[in-house]
């Protein structure tokens, strides 16, 4: 009954991400931005990335959502991030927050904690090594790809949830995404996710897609979480590698049908 | 006849940019570069990415044209445009403009302005939207999509041609391409290619390579349109959605041959 | 038998990088960044690209080599290469210079010069042109693009490791890997690579991955450009075109055994 409603509620939610074809304003990575975009049109959103300074308000000011990545930093466009975020906390839409490599150098850190301060996104999603240094744990990161397991950082990030207002999410082979009281799980994907650049920065922007379109956003993390997870295991399916791996994957984001989501997709 | 007249001039022009293989100077947006360089390689160009205000003026002395593409604008990188594109003017080369997502900040609007009238571009390829902003027409643009059909902006094409000196073409269903006396059209394509980023800014640099290869630039931005249109087509024909769309697309420009695109071009 | 110990060692390293997973910090240009995360991935490093001047010394601390490609410079940018150059050399690690385009701008030259110089790199890895410039050969380059062959520029290679103490290695049809003493060779690879952007910086990762597990840098050199081509060559017998071919290659990387490696691999 429970589950019923729930693959209902995450049908509705893709429908309506294709049917509004929201606005998602990304400042991200120089990395994924290509990736990001293509993510985004193939589920049925519309990109936009635009990091100036003088015109990231004007672009929030068009936008349904903000997804603040911290890839590939460099302090202009931390200004930038910052001007966008305010914007969009005070024009009271969405800001998705990832903070790539945070416990990797010290200036990341400062910026995730500055970010996660100011600009009081509504929802941070990290691998397990970036939520945990963000909630303060003694976390220690090599470089950008997650080095502890989603289950010991579920604590860090129930404490960061709690202490920030945001929902987290963390993803991994499992994803948990959490409030701060409800802990809610994703156990689809692939392994050869991990393989391909930029998939969790692809996360954080589907997740913006889909908290453009629906109000309750631990339900729009868990969707966002899902229709990853599923479009990766189609993609894996097929996918002879990681190179293949890349475009399956936005084939099957764009091919998916609320029908196939919902038989898939594995919700606690 | 007047038909056949204008295939054979759309062979030679393939069969120069894969001889001649101009050097095509983009200034262009962090999205698309590698889509960018990639189609100018695959169609038979040598593409070359350079922005530093140190160097892109020596670039342009080297390049056969030079592609402008305000898609991800920063305060450093609007100079860089606007000396190169006054040290392509003064030597003469073809200038392309691609004006992305004019229409949504009033900082892009400005920006597309300046580059028009300082760089008196030879070329501007944009969508609708785009194209109707920078002729001063009433249109709202939604990010970095166009929210107007080729159609209603014709008009505005027609003024923006005769305004500035430019041959304006607008990319749609159906491109249109237009001195500002007489209109052209290209009826190829696939309504893929809009579902992956960055296919209007790959038009722009396949403008440039032909606009380097032939000094009547109205018949450069058809033939490059027809290209564009042709090869996704072809790709289209393969793919299962946007992810391998973008690859066969590559594939499909390096294999297209003279008599393939002479018989597929639907050119008005 | 020496054939043999080769192919020994050439296994030894792909398993090595596999197993050690090293992180290759990259700061690297816009257009390939993608590739070459991917790439080191593929291969089995793990990869961080930072460029901020407030973090680049402590990428570096955590990291086992530096690769430093001028593809798309600016300003700021050279300041982040030095300064992570300069705590690559202090700490020890290897760092691979990839002098992007040395020879089309009087910047380029300059820059190339003052990193071979400050940053002492302990591998330099460029086409035929590339390498005749950093040699201060008088050669011309088009762009990115090599104009002369690897032959040709071998003189230049031997003279240039003698005065800089470094490994240089040139790519091209055959490539020629030299420490101013001996020159190896690896005959593998495909024309179709040259018709993917960014090949040659995605060697220079790969050198970057190799360097990390392996101190005799000539053999390492020689192993990570024995792995780019018959990577290459793989990728090239399904490829349908450019598009296809970055995809496959990828896929390539990934399941390269030890043991077709080692069959395939014709290293002089």
């Amino acid at each position: 009954m429970e589950m019923n409603r729930d693959k209902t509620k995450l049908s509705i939610d893709l429908n309506l991400v294709r049917e509004k074809s929201p606005l998602v304003h990304n400042i991200t990575n120089f990395v994924v931005m290509n990736n990001t975009a293509n993510a985004l049109l193939a589920i049925g959103a519309s990109p936009v990335m635009a990091h100036a300074i003088e015109e990231v308000e004007d672009m929030v000011a068009i936008a349904s959502s903000l997804v603040i990545n911290m890839g590939t930093l460099s302090e202009k466009w931390v200004e930038s991030m910052v001007l966008a975020g305010k914007a969009a906390l005070k024009k009271g839409i969405p800001v998705v927050f990832d903070p790539v490599g945070a416990g990797a150098t010290p200036y990341r850190n400062r910026v995730a904690a500055s970010i996660v301060s100011v600009c009081k996104p509504s929802i941070i999603r990290g691998n397990a090594s970036e939520i945990m240094t963000l909630a303060k744990e003694n976390a220690s990161t090599k470089g950008v790809d997650s080095t502890v397991s989603s289950d010991s950082a579920l604590d860090a990030a129930v404490r960061l949830a709690q202490e920030t207002g945001a929902i987290v999410v963390i993803s991994g082979k499992e994803d948990f995404i959490t409030n701060g009281k409800i802990v809610r799980s994703v156990k689809n994907g692939s392994a050869l996710m991990a393989k391909v650049t930029g998939m969790g920065c692809t996360s954080s922007a589907i997740v913006g897609a889909f908290a453009a379109v629906n109000a309750d956003l631990l339900d729009a993390a868990v969707h966002a979480m899902a229709v990853m997870g599923v479009a990766g295991e189609l993609a894996a399916q097929k996918a002879e590698g990681p190179g293949t791996m890349q475009l399956y994957f936005l084939d099957a984001l764009y091919n998916l049908t609320p029908e196939l989501l919902s038989q898939r997709a594995q919700i606690g």
